[in-house]
């Protein structure tokens, strides 16, 4: 193998297989088009946006889209996992009452009402990226039933945790969400107002 | 219009469209094909059970069991029918404490228990028959929904009987019970367990 001064190695030699280094405008095109998608998916709903209308939106090229996510799917799971991940980050290290610090039933009935809002302000999103039954037990679902459990558990919850979890997370389905929402009637609130009286009587308070 | 004396009248006369009479042998060749197909899918697994396999275990040609159930899907949503039925029957006019008579608490108790071994054993059909996210929320589980709502609500439990009723209908969906017991080493009898420990919780008992 020949010998390569360290001097001399380009900086982007250790990285394997980086692809073509993100340039300036690069990054400047996949975040334009990300927030474009996402303004098109809030004012329009998911199904009503195609990657013309994105592409035109952020002032790229067609092809620029799909170099960069690879497909419509793409996009919408990059979409998706990005508002996840900072929901995510709210739970876990975010100011409380969401966030530690405050009484665990306080972060739970916290958590409860941001996850609804959450799901209804992402159902677009969520039942447009696919919903095939076995995620409906797996990653992000886990996290948000792990989130639940270790909260029921801090306040002192009897009985079986998981399952109780699990009873929890079920009002909180997208598609439970929104056949509440469109189709009974039931507001954001109601559904919130509905969850804390459960999580309270299992929790014991 | 040709008049026809009523003694005269054959007596299928009054039924619209009633095709061909069902003879002896035909109602026979039904149960007959029912029969086998729901022992080869409690053997195998409906997804391992072919009309070729149904047809040979009946003892019937291929071309009988298409003209009696359309096809096999036809078959599979009709065998789940039959047994949903039989099951809706024994929660709404069976003995107690499934069926009425018993105190409402006892009723739920005994409803969770038969519904998880319910699911359990036609797991293979209802996910054979397939499921629309749309058909979660509609029949059978409307009924499901309200027997549980029903109890609930005679056993005087506070709050939001909907959302309660809901978080424990989500225990005994199929695929939760069979993620549970195929890739968490969960009995029934633990499921059963836990269902009623929220059960009672929500019932403030």
């Amino acid at each position: 193998m020949a010998e390569v001064s360290a001097s001399a190695r380009p900086v982007t030699l250790p990285v394997i297989d980086p692809g073509p280094p993100e340039r300036g405008d690069a990054a400047r095109n996949r975040g334009r088009i990300l927030e474009a998608a996402r303004r098109l998916v809030a004012e329009r709903g998911a199904e009503a946006v195609t990657t013309d209308d994105i592409a035109a939106a952020a002032g790229v090229g067609k092809g620029t889209l799909f170099r960069r996510f690879g497909s419509r799917a793409g996009l919408m799971i990059v979409l998706l996992d990005d508002d996840e991940r900072a929901h995510q980050h709210a739970l876990l290290f975010g100011p409380p009452p969401l966030g530690p610090g405050a009484p665990p039933l306080d972060r739970l009935l916290a958590y409860g009402r941001a996850r609804l809002s959450f799901v209804d302000s992402h159902f677009a999103l969520l039942s447009d990226v696919g919903r095939d039954p076995q995620t409906r037990f797996n990653a992000p679902n886990t996290l948000h039933h792990s989130h639940i459990r270790v909260l029921l558990e801090a306040a002192d919850t009897t009985g079986d945790l998981d399952a109780q979890a699990a009873a929890l997370l079920a009002l909180l389905d997208a598609d439970y969400v929104h056949h509440q929402t469109s189709e009974r009637g039931r507001t954001l609130e109601d559904l919130g107002d509905a969850w804390e009286a459960v999580a309270r009587k299992l929790c014991g308070t």
